[in-house]
């Protein structure tokens, strides 16, 4: 059985992400969509609120897990005993960034090996940040993130100055 | 009447941005300067401090307007009845963010358009953030902005730590 | 009037082609849409066809002029007497060859402006040399380019080896 | 059981190559090492010799088939009844096309995935138009291509002119 | 004499860093490591200690010098009376970044030559930041940076919450 | 003394070439520009064409020598004895290759140091291509390219179909 680990700050998981998933499954026997829970970054979203998104937007399914992780990402990848890393690459600077980390986690762990996918056409152009951006000044993000998401996005947009 | 919007931070005006004004008036019948007054970002100067610089810049000019707004730029455009939004693209990695943000606009508000111009090669490298660097250091920023801005770059480098 | 050059290979024209044109007639008052007619490239199409497939695609609409040239882009602009060249950007790569042709046909023709718009999200990855790439291997071109270059390019690809 | 097509030219095998056929086993329970035979390009080697070369470069394994096909890429994964397709990232200018390709591939066909491996740091800047260079004015392709090919290239090398 | 200013956070210095100096003594006489120290930003250690730090990697050396600078390059430079800056090149966007500041640099002291040398494979991927973090959560730093800065690195990752 | 090998193609020598080399001579004791004599390609002016044109423009320069090689750099360099490689560096893609280059020439020859300086800001769009493109069809390439360069542009032109 193949388990790979697909990454992320999921600050909120939006519909491009759902699209990836969902491919990736294609792949894979086994999805964990992991939450990195950084202490460093003030996400808008708790880790937990962010899990609670992601388990109602992918729905009941075995082969999908949802869990969230501190500090390296090749350390929780040896705890779960996944050899897979599972990524998305929208873009140019996604990928330098991405091409630098694989080096770097080879160089760390080098059993672990990173697979791409490109997210599709109908989403490339959505990123968490703009979705929390447009959410906050009241525009519409009907489409960009699943319904669950959006509900929870429109009250935190009203309680943040 | 065919009117654009050319919105940024303008923190403060360079004479890339002139170049660009001046240009964009070969394309289209009035420009509409819009300060971008993100109260989350901490400028240099104030929305009103560079609206004035702006004005003080591009002189008497019936086809231009100098203005300032909040919130999404495409709510903006909407509240103004205009169709058409213009950009400076001056790198590859301006190319990825417009990039993003043309897409992003069109699903938000798909009557209105996004046009690009490329920076004059004069100017390419001059950058707001560039320029504030400079003064604070006190290297001289003769040639890289009007001579209106320089003066309140010298005094405003003097007043910050 | 605001007249805007389009030029290209269009060999053939796509939708991507086709959108551009559209979206870019909220812009200017007439387009141009000039075929490129090098005669050191081996077109599939000659420039006679590829302007016949273009007129078929956009139809009877006064703003638009299908034109074909040889020669420098900015003499044809200024044998023309336009002012505007308006070009389609999908991709990094454009992006470099546009960069420095922009800057090379300003020094060649300091009057003329080149201005860029992005193409649709749904059209980024489809260009002509693809589609021809499709046809010859007998795949569905359906959806890519208009039903009168669909039709032309079974034709080609089936007398082409 | 989850099989891969890998294709390319391998005009000839490098040994970057042969480190993501290595790497995909960990991803994949089967790879096919497709040749793609473009009869409008020339290559240095057949597509026989390509076959051969890669066969004695990876070895007896079972896991490991190679083939060579002609036409689009797609429909070769069709025939063979394969969803996933395999490539290797080196550089900015691979994303750019892979991307285009990968877009352009699920329209062509929705069921077949793309996934992305990063060739290894080691092998990064190898590429087999750089491998054929080398040998052609004798220099050394030791420790760039398995022993195999190396062989092969010093005798080809001596009869093209 | 010819004299090279190679600038940089070095916060920490790296194994890149070293491989960097070692092949700039190729080319110039004597190099100055410069350490910029800009109070704006919060580095993991302080000037002194990144000054001390490279002192015990690059060892006793009469052709390299450690400094540490306040404010523009340029201005450093020309203090020191060296017309030649050395930089460390990785990445595509390592090279935006040095394209613009390489032409604001030549705004400001026409007579300053900026050189590039790019980072060897085995090191492309390291950089401070990374090195940072990856020491931070406890994970290995072996053979990515130089064994002192190491050990100093272990130090202050239990310091730091 | 430091001798940097200047290598290209020059078909012909541009403005941006001649900026190039005037400061690498502040780098290095004595500069060899080197022209590619590459018989696979097809160049607008013979080797001995491209070294004249190159010898007119650069005048009398004890520091400065002029010739041209086949086969690999490095294998020239070493005849040569020269340790050091200087490129210039326009754009992207440029720096792609050039990545490629490095990385492949060290690992034929690792004693050979390869530099770079960005091209003049002036001259950043300028290339030889461009150059013989704009002289085909008669457009002016004064100030892109030397004097003597454009006198021996216009004839050819003239006698090239």
């Amino acid at each position: 059985m193949r388990v790979a680990i697909y990454p992320g700050s999921f600050d909120p998981i939006t519909n491009g992400h759902l699209n990836l998933i969902e491919r990736g499954l294609v792949l894979f026997d086994r999805l964990v969509v992991a939450v990195s829970n950084n202490v460093r970054k003030k996400p808008l979203f708790s880790a937990q609120e962010r899990m609670e998104m992601i388990r109602a937007a992918v729905g009941d399914d075995d082969r999908i897990d949802v869990d969230s992780f501190d500090g390296l990402l090749v350390q929780y990848c040896q705890r779960r005993g996944a050899r897979i890393i599972l990524r998305g690459l929208r873009a140019i600077s996604d990928f330098e960034f991405e091409f630098q980390m694989t080096h770097m986690n080879r160089q760390l762990a080098d059993e672990i090996e990173t697979v791409f996918m490109m997210t599709g056409e109908e989403h490339f152009y959505v990123s968490s940040s703009l979705v929390r951006e447009i959410a906050h000044f009241g525009g519409s993000v009907t489409g960009l993130v699943p319904a669950n998401v959006e509900a929870r996005l429109m009250v935190r947009a009203k309680e943040t100055p």
